[in-house]
């Protein structure tokens, strides 16, 4: 798969360095860390850029604490998301190192005295905007994920199209994003006015914020799906990590 | 039922000027036209104030043409909608007065022989907007319906909210309705942003306009249902005929 | 955007009575209260006709009591609704003239010092229907709602359509008014059988009462975008609010 | 399974009559006609009171010739719908006794050389009701069905709730009946009109008829099985011919 | 309305005996009670043939226990439904003559001061069939149903079509059944495997039992729906009570 | 039904051993212990080759425990699916033999008394797969039922294609199966790439595991439904017992 | 990936018989035929066990000549499904040992040259069974997938579970079965009946057979995924391949 | 809106350069082209850095003719997709320039004459993936709209996750990509499986490919919507346009 390294171990085979089943080993051994229920995937940070993240939700909360201390273990930075409060408790109480940002439900590992990642530059930003104050959650998760992750985030909340003078206001400092994530739940519309008034990607996060025909964010996937904008992308529904994690992706 | 009507009714039978087996009879005959398949409710003008409007889509050729030649045997103004090309000519063959509306797919038959309808005041007009090109036909029936039924109509299309300057040049004309009908497909956002700038109520259209995952117009649908907006209220799918008599009834 | 407001600006400009840059400030501040994980439209009052109204569901009570707090600094009337009994005794220690309306869930507050709204002239009025005694909620949520914003309305529960006589029965009042809401969960038949009997618009409202099949109100809102009476438009399932809003712009 | 034809076999082979394997293969025969890609029913008659009953809808047209062919041969009357005016053609063309009724697309084969069935008594009678012109082919359908099965069967078109004198101008007809068949489309909200005002079971047909968010007559179909009437039970959308069936079997 | 009723109330007139105000109060007048959240339809036994029965989810305690003492004045049985067992005991506190089934979730009133119903000849019956165990609620919703309104009933449970044999081998008394009601969750394939077997009316009744891909008993709706087997209607999901109510006035 | 058993008895009744009526009995007599509200299949494990699993889910405690004690007196083996531990340890007070497997929620009963089953032989073994940590107790379900019934059972757990070289590096165990089961909830996307890598059959089984659009696992669902992999056959949503049970048919 | 082929080139490196960037190339190349819009899969034979199988559904008639062409090039026998009958004439005017399977629009291409597969034993056959006459092309699709692939196969047609006796008759063919399909469309019940008296593997496939509420074939699919029978998984709709397909895996 | 504009327009009403009423006018007038059923939006080459695209699905040929042309009149580079081949004719008929790709139904208008876009620095590219032949006209509009753009672009299609080893073999070029598209229908699960292998932004593009459940393209959705890889934003079913755009967004 690695070209490079293949090509490495063939010439320590050919060289009689390396023993052909040693070989054989090494070439299938990429690197994971295995306790059972879980395979912590190491290498995803050579491969994909960012350690393997730790989704909470529907593990127990003795697996959440092992999985974190195991990453904790290999990397400088460790991310976790969905996190309820006593887990992020009980993981504080073993790792060293942790902040935990409520609103986002995300909890940070920062080990100093490990290498740390190499900043983006400042001048460029990532601004999410939120149409009302139930979507802070999601909008927060976003924001929190593409910080840790070393992007700069702005913030506009409150800002949904049925009032268009709070979302004109801050014209500015939109346009000025690098890329923009745009949360909003009920009918969704919000990306589509923003997508029209920009030239940067946009990245749509319907939430299951709304009640009635909203059916759990439906209403406002579909809309995005849909948008008459170009320049949109859709996220799943209250998916705020995603969101800030592509985000980071096109910013860096 | 109407209570004028059998009060003077017992009255006559009071008076012994009417036996009671005809008394009976006229407490049960309200005026209709059998037709067989069809059984035109004549008194819905008296009820309802406006004449049965014939809904073409489903019946024969011929169905639709005989309603109509009765229809406009009892009334001063006839509206049929969606009317095939082919079948509004084969009714102009045999009822005069007709006017087909292409677009609208709607044909108006009118008297001038029977009164006409007292018109609405003209400083008051019902504001059609539409958010593509595509939305036409849903758009223009709305329009000549309410224009049928007496209303002075203003029109504003392809004023989508992706070029939202399109929609706030408009802003004036719209801001001085007294009622707004605004027609989208796709993400269907276009009534959320119009309800945030007026105070006049909102009738939103969905339209079938769209592809993937628009679901025949169930995206725009669920969005309009979901604004953020107050003083919306929506129509069904590319309903334009219910549109353009709701917000007649308001006007008048 | 508001011309007659610009074009006296750029006057003052013109006479050098502004600076440039403070006129520039005026152009772009329009008036909103910004408390962070929320930007309170001080302005929609002046822009449709009436204050934002604070929907409670999804926000924490600290935020709703903030919210209302302050709008409540700036307006004669405010009303919040989706207020769960607790959070409206909250709201009450905080906010003098705060009335609560417990199975509508809605919570007025009235500041007499200020200056009252013109109430609508009392000869016409909305009505509200409701089909069964489960969907109360939703009927006193649509007519508090109206009420609150200045109309007269009448209440005429639990008729159904399984019970033709007791709609019947309420026949004159029903023909007497000027907009009809009519709310209704399981088939949401009520609403087409109304709009067959009158000359109004009527907004129908479907609820999320029923089990099985009614799939949390859905059966009842498709029942109602397909009505086959004219006259018709709907709100979002539990709408309420929406309906009395709606209805009330249409009767003022 | 059948007690008493077992019993008698078993005293058959008992009085050594008959051979155990003889009495074995009688026991498996229960009598069908097999044409490779069918196995005409042809005891249907005598376990459920009718026939086998020919849908031809997704059967090629060889394949229905050759099935109302060989049913014919074995009763008095064979019964086809879904039957295409082509396809009801070649039919003829090859089988004596058929009647073909175009609007409800349905054939009919009398042989009146066979035994005809017990007429019911026609004091009884199911009547057919439907809401608009366009749902007349499935009203057809099963007032067809029920006469070709026995009923007396009386009809009333065109009778929606949108114009509700019209319905109750036929009150008397109505309850006299054993059974009701009410059809319609759209909103579906007839069936809860008539249900409320009969003592007899009511059997509602949805119809594909409508168009937008009537989903192909799932709005109906929904608004039917939430029916707040008692006494009301629900066919698939369309099925004119299992309502017709159905209500034969009750009014027998 | 009542044909024979207004024809007595217009002799009267005729005669002099009854003053005009007075027979119009009459026409309009037809019985029922209002306390305010209901108005109790006590005509409906005369119209339907059966008292109305109080569905007793998502109506408060309160009004549960006042509808039931009020019917219960006027009628000599009353049945009240998905009645949870703290509200049976409300009532049967305050209403003499209840009994309360509990897997039915049904409480009977039975007044036996008041003239008894006429009860049905009892050599018909209807039979109550449910496919397993965990359905059992709704079939005896069904069954307590059709007793308390007069019928003889039969029951065979847990006779699901995965173990044939349990089902054959009720053939008997499924063969002699007047009318069947049939009760399924899961894939709900009961019904069209009797439907084979029967010449009676089966009703059948899908239930929210299963997990999964059976979104709340949605795959046994259309499945029923879909039938293969002529002389099958279908009640909504869980509508045990509807079941029994129709098979009784098809016993009757 | 059993021509074997039928023919036996018939030669008795020739014989005149077997009385008539006997024989009728016998012919009608399937085993099964009918407890009221459930018919025992105890013929099952003749005719399908396992004895009667019990679901418990649906069932009161009392019910699973009265029903496992039961099939506990016919069988060497019982299984009971959906267990929860309160129930399970209610069991195991009352049958001996049982062992609780908590992950899995499945309560085994082991007689040793009574015959075990012919194990398979242990060359041949399926293998569990499964995406995510969260996907676990389905993975499990589906493990111990393959299990019980005498399988040997490999398990590979966290094998997700976002990190392929997890799932690459157990290549070898995968390909050597007999027959494969593959869990996974979000996207659902494992079998697919499974599927392309095997000559063997692939189960793949859907899980709730997910959120937004996942829709309780309708996602995961149609994805393993329209899967471009021939070779895969797909459960119903986390029915890890009928994969298992499939498998172990498979496997045999 | 396959361990063996590397060990043998890691050998042929070390011994200098193979040059590093030529083992490179090695370790990268699988077989496969890159013709621009289609990269053949030649190595899925080796892999799978059967070689790729054409699907030719949304292909241009050009691009499904040239992918059997080039297949036909380097395997004894070519699978392709969906095949229009002019698409299948093209194909055979190119390609030598063509046949067409009309009804189940499969052509098997045989190359007697090549070496044939090695047949199953002919003492363990596949059985297909299906509901309706309509459902033939599907049931076909299986029967001859699986007889292509070298399995013998077994037929019983038209024995849906509304004639149960059509389908007991089969019962021994059935229960001899080494692995079954069951197709069928409308309510989808046929698998659950089959699945409880067999104890071998049962294929369920649903057909897009039926009307209505059929919605295309969701409720014979959601049936099937809920059936109570433990022994059966699903396909997708329509999908008589991936049966035969996987049914010959298991029979193998 | 503009700040700087709107700055400098005010320094010239100080200096009285401009009159008042002027200066109102230039406030107001953004540039659009108004051709009745069309506002074309010349301003969005400023604002969102690329021109209209016309959107010709479901306008009639003569409106996306006159658009085109009137377009071109303004820009460099104008961009019309979904184009029908005899649209696309009618066209180039009248605007010079015209080049049409076929299989992406893609018409680029290139004006020599006018100052072209700055290219894209080719060391970057966007790679477009798709899963199978059928989804190719997707891929090619998404790969054509992004080099219409000025991206460079590299393909490959065919490389569904069935043979990973087709996939796994363009492994370079895959991460060299500084953007990837991955286009696929069925299942989707492409975009996951790459999604965990690259460092870069994937956007994902679920087909209307496949047939069954797949729900013209919803089961595709889903899973991409449900990906377990970070890094992937979603597009609308068949939007292969809204892809080419976002992904020459991000790369530019």
């Amino acid at each position: 798969m690695d070209t490079g390294r293949i090509k490495k171990l063939l010439e320590r085979v050919k060289s009689g360095e390396l023993p052909v089943d040693r070989a054989l080993d090494g070439l299938r051994a990429l690197p994971y860390d295995d306790c059972g229920y879980a395979k912590l995937d190491l290498h995803r940070g050579i491969r994909t850029g960012f350690p393997e993240v730790v989704f909470c939700q529907g593990k127990t909360c003795e697996q959440s604490v092992e999985i974190v201390k195991r990453l904790a273990g290999h990397h400088a930075k460790v991310l976790a998301t969905r996190v309820a409060p006593d887990v992020a408790e009980r993981i504080a109480e073993e790792v060293a190192g942790c902040s935990y940002h409520g609103t986002a439900r995300i909890l940070v590992v920062d080990r100093p005295e490990k290498k740390p990642r190499k900043p983006v530059r400042t001048g460029k930003y990532v601004m999410v905007l939120c149409a009302g104050t139930a979507d802070l959650p999601v909008a927060e998760e976003a924001a929190v994920t593409a910080e840790s992750m070393g992007s700069r985030v702005e913030r506009a909340y409150d800002v949904g199209v049925a009032g268009l003078h709070r979302l004109l206001d801050q014209k500015e400092r939109i346009m000025g994003a690098n890329v923009l994530i745009v949360v909003a739940g009920m009918e969704g519309a919000l990306p589509s006015v923003v997508g029209g008034m920009v030239s940067c990607p946009v990245i749509a996060v319907p939430t299951s914020v709304g009640y009635g025909a909203s059916f759990g964010g439906l209403a406002a996937l579909l809309a995005m799906l849909n948008t008459c904008a170009a320049g949109v992308a859709v996220m799943n529904i209250d998916n705020g990590f995603g969101a800030g994690y592509f985000a980071h992706l096109v910013n860096r």
